[in-house]
């Protein structure tokens, strides 16, 4: 059994024995994550994106110990890496790039991989981020490799998002800022001692100022309905874009002083209470539909499950067929 | 209305029309999946995945026009963009760059970005694959841009997943490799006149004989447990690595050949049949998780679940106790 008092009162080895509990959903991990709910709520989550290649990993570590040493608050790094669905691994770095930061209670790292099933990884993301949070750190940063459905996911877990990009990573990376520009709150061109950064830094600006002109004229699903809108008459928030050379500690004030001003400009606007509701609500909801499905198979004997299953792998009946029967009652 | 006996005689704008129905998963369009569903089951589906940068796109267009020249058989290309989220956008490339097949009406292309909600993406993808499938074609090519949880999910929708892969990308690529190779029923080192196509395949083949070698060992949640033991005492299939060259059409018989072959291994082992019904029934799965919320919320009135959200908001009940509660019957 974890001891959840010692967990909040700040000892290391058994916030790490939960995290496991968590992140492998048992019944202990889950048990915790609901007596530790109450505590949870304060952390300010950071995302941390980008394409592979922008030196992401270093940028973490200087933000981490600049919000530690600079703004002396306590900070908690999460690596996730999505990539990695069947091994369970994790990225071996992660682990060991912070040994400056090494024996300070008030940092924690933790590496994570995917579970390999739909949904599994941001689920078991966002029960360690509880943790961290119930057990009272200030900045949890939560970095992602690669991009894709999972930088939304986790896009939808922070209140800030940074989007990491550098210089010069060829035509077909340029396409994937396209999609991800979109959920970034601040832009980081990291790697900016390599040629073109200028570049890089004017064309992720343009493309910006397109987002916007494109928002104003379609009114789509672009990025300012989803998030500036939430809260109707808010004042936008126009995503900075930042030059720095993470291996050089170069940049990382600025960088730290605009995830201050974001969260700022969250709690003032009251979107930072609306994006936790909106998760939270998320969550009732998918606990919800698995509350009903354990209801129903309670109350259900397998065999007609199966019966009808065979019936659609026979292509007799479709799959919305086969449920419209089961749940008016019509097929037994 | 959409004319669903002129999709399935081949009328390609009919086709188009549907699709986007599926697409946008509007009422027309699930009553079309469902109608067709019965004629659909019988396509070879090739996922073909791989980090940006490895000519993925132009090893499709050649692919495509191996099979519909050389083997004779009906190709739909779908190409899957899941870095795009919320513009709804898609690659423009992919609509242009199969010129050389214009007009013939045994190639069909559908370019499609994700929805931006959970899940979203793959079904939708799903859906398309399905009308493509009922419409006739022989061999669905399913590309997909980006390395996560996207990849995966289309690693279950396809019967034969292609992982793209080329010389020289960076050690951070090669970190994404580790995880995407565990889908791979066929390797492929594209661009192989660059420097050190050689060193790539060979690094590649060490990763395969390393992930067989820990399987062996330790039995964790490794591919051969997923895919090969589906079925016990089935023989197992060992990725082959192809070296191609895509834009002077390099290697394109070898990689369709081993699809072939691959296919004849999981229809000769029963493997066909088993991924088919496991993906129907997570379909049906899913379908009754719907079925079930929407039957509960015409049974209660929506304040209940207001109220409860409050609370949760609050934090004086947690998510799992407030659904508890309103499971049991215990709050009103």
């Amino acid at each position: 059994m974890v001891d959840l008092d010692a967990v909040t009162r700040g000892n290391r080895l058994e916030l790490a024995r939960l995290l496991t509990e968590v992140e492998n959903q048992t019944p202990a991990g889950e048990q915790a994550l609901d007596r530790l709910f109450a505590r949870a709520g304060k952390a300010h989550l950071v995302g941390i994106t980008g394409a592979p290649g922008t030196g992401k990993s270093s940028l973490v570590s200087c933000l981490a110990k600049n919000i530690r040493v600079a703004q002396k608050q306590t900070v908690a790094i999460v690596a996730v890496d999505p990539s990695s669905p069947f091994t369970g691994g994790a990225i071996l770095g992660d682990r060991v790039r912070m040994r400056e930061l090494a024996g300070d209670p008030g940092v924690f790292i933790r590496s994570m991989a995917s579970r390999g099933e739909l949904g599994g990884l941001a689920s078991a993301t966002a029960g360690v981020v509880q943790v961290l949070d119930a057990a009272g750190f200030d900045f949890i940063l939560i970095e992602t490799v690669g991009a894709g459905q999972s930088e939304v996911d986790i896009a939808c877990l922070a209140y800030t998002t940074l989007v990491v990009e550098s210089p010069g990573l060829g035509d077909d990376i340029q396409a994937i800022k396209a999609g991800i520009l979109e959920i970034a709150d601040i832009l980081v061109v990291n790697k900016s001692d390599l040629p073109g950064a200028e570049n890089t830094a004017r064309a992720l600006r343009a493309n910006l100022d397109l987002g916007y002109h494109l928002h104003m004229n379609h009114n789509g699903a672009h990025r300012m309905t989803i998030k500036e809108n939430e809260v109707r008459n808010t004042p936008a928030w126009t995503p900075p874009i930042i030059q720095t050379i993470a291996t050089q500690h170069n940049g990382i004030d600025e960088v730290v002083a605009e995830i201050l001003k974001h969260r700022e400009y969250l709690i003032d606007t009251g979107l930072w209470q609306k994006r936790e509701q909106d998760r939270l609500r998320s969550e009732v909801y998918h606990l919800l539909q698995t509350g009903l499905v354990k209801r129903w198979q309670q109350s259900t004997p397998p065999q007609v499950f199966e019966r009808l299953l065979q019936k659609v792998f026979a292509r007799e009946l479709s799959p919305r067929a086969a449920i419209d029967s089961l749940l008016n009652g019509s097929y037994n």
